[in-house]
């Protein structure tokens, strides 16, 4: 892998910027190692510069799904249909429980599959490095590098349906279930969770048997829980390895899409992204400084409690999001 | 229940403190009230009084174990043998998993068994407003308080064990884990957590099948988890109903109490209960804090996250502890 080289201002990270608008995938990928691996001043640099410039920002789709219903096999086949479309696609393939290698298998799964050698398509692949906030804030702000890169749509893959995955499917715009036929059981199972968040439901592997009364079922936990207003959630069934059913997905997608924007949706979705970025980056930052804080040695908990927290502060107060130890 | 009046001052808490040495009950439930419902400026006034005075402090014993084991029964045996032998007993009842009622059903069914009428006894309930860390923080203050009112024996009996009834159990000095026979299984399920911890086992209800195979288990457990020197956990057979093997749970409770004091382990499991209180403090004002920090409306996550850092770091600096919303 690239190491990154440090930028040291504003104006490296525009002229990356620039170099990577034109295909440079060593400048996108240098880019994304800052987001990923870089220090919270290069993050901050980055971000900085996507909000004060005039980039482009691309369609998020957030993908997500028990383990085994053919994410990754989807993911490929709509990367192909866009590709038809004439529609740059970025990739981050999430892992938040691996610490390094099975986020990056997924990400070599949809690198293979996807024709590696095509300019128009970049993957990169995120694994946990033990703090969740930091792989939601890491995903979120490398979407809007590859958005900022001139990618027209950008898939982030999670590896399955916990709460972490849920967090992350909430940082893109639509977000996409993928079940297999005779997920009954794991559909009841997660009734609170990505059940709920979901734009588009798909049954994938539908030439299997049970594929229709998986559709009943999602059908049925739909009219129960949706409101009667707004977007109303497509359910489609696809054979990803053939490729079935999956223009009707890509065309799904951007229906969702127009929707959010004429009805005001889209303006909201991400607000509520940049907000929970903001809260990832506040939370990562007092999670490393409160690692680092030494809570002393004082008789009265309190008093220790005290002398650290003002300690934290005046460190907060001088450095904001710079606050990050060693 | 009684709600407490506001303290105003240090000379407040000594006064309840004092008369809650000479066995007043109001006093003692007013100054528990305070530390548990009280706001944090109340917890910190009393704290630092303890801290500043010279106050005894009691033998804390954490007992934990999963349900239906008999913990509260045994909890009220042992009450008993300790006042049989002249030492006075607070009951710290933790329930983690209830807002209210649990944790107070809990409390009331060892108050009732141990005949509530005795002024050596005390028994609180604690139960969770949501917040782990407050209740760690409530619980490890209710037992200082209770030692410096004069008990002896601090009991905080949890209902559980899940890593909050770890995370609790761990402010005691002396760890009971109670178990009933047949939960072999549940040894095994729990390798990870509490069993590690435990210096006394206890197999409760050892008049039925299979006690000694539960021992047998324990024992086999711990010569592969134990290091070789320091103080060896007994295991010890009970039947709390009856009150069988209480009187030699007691004293191997002051044996260990004792081992403790003389290589020193006392100071360093009081020091680490110290450290444990106060990253609680510090949590809970930090979650408190964020709970109200506005993040705005910025179109940059980072400077977002700047700002309220900022803000946060200014109030931490001017108000420590004190830092807590409306």
């Amino acid at each position: 892998m690239l190491t990154a080289d440090r930028v040291v201002s504003g104006t490296d990270v525009l002229q990356l910027l620039a170099r990577c608008r034109q295909g440079d995938r060593v400048a996108t990928s240098r880019l994304l190692s800052l987001v990923s691996r870089g220090s919270q001043s290069d993050r901050a640099l980055v971000s900085r510069e996507l909000a004060a410039g005039e980039v482009p920002s691309a369609i998020t789709l957030g993908i997500t799904g028990p383990p085994g219903v053919g994410k990754s096999t989807l993911t490929s086949a709509l990367i192909a249909e866009l590709r038809g479309r004439d529609k740059r696609v970025g990739v981050i393939a999430v892992d938040p429980s691996s610490p390094v290698t099975g986020g990056a298998v997924l990400g070599d799964r949809i690198r293979m599959a996807a024709h590696g050698a095509d300019p128009g398509v970049f993957v990169r692949s995120l694994s946990s490095d033990g703090h969740l906030g930091g792989l939601v804030r890491s995903a979120s702000l490398a979407a809007r590098v590859m958005g900022a890169c001139g990618y027209d749509v950008v898939i982030i893959e999670t590896v399955g349906v916990g709460q972490s995955e849920v967090d992350i499917a909430q940082i893109a715009e639509t977000v996409m279930l993928v079940l297999a036929p005779g997920a009954g059981d794991s559909i009841q199972a997660q009734k609170a969770g990505v059940l709920e968040i979901a734009d588009i439901y798909v049954v994938n592997k539908a030439d299997l048997d049970g594929a229709r009364a998986t559709v009943a079922d999602l059908r049925e936990m739909l009219l129960l829980n949706r409101p009667s207003d707004g977007w109303r959630p497509s359910i489609l069934q696809t054979v990803a390895g053939t490729g079935q059913g999956v223009a009707d997905l890509v065309t799904a997608l951007f229906s969702h899409h127009e929707a959010c924007v004429s009805d005001g949706e889209l303006a909201v979705r991400r607000h509520r992204r940049s907000l929970y970025e903001t809260r990832s980056v506040i939370d990562a930052v007092l999670a490393e400084q409160l690692a680092g804080v030494d809570v002393g040695e004082a008789e009265d908990p309190y008093a220790a409690a005290d002398a650290s927290l003002r300690m934290l502060g005046r460190r907060l107060l001088d450095e904001g999001v710079g606050a990050v130890l060693g």
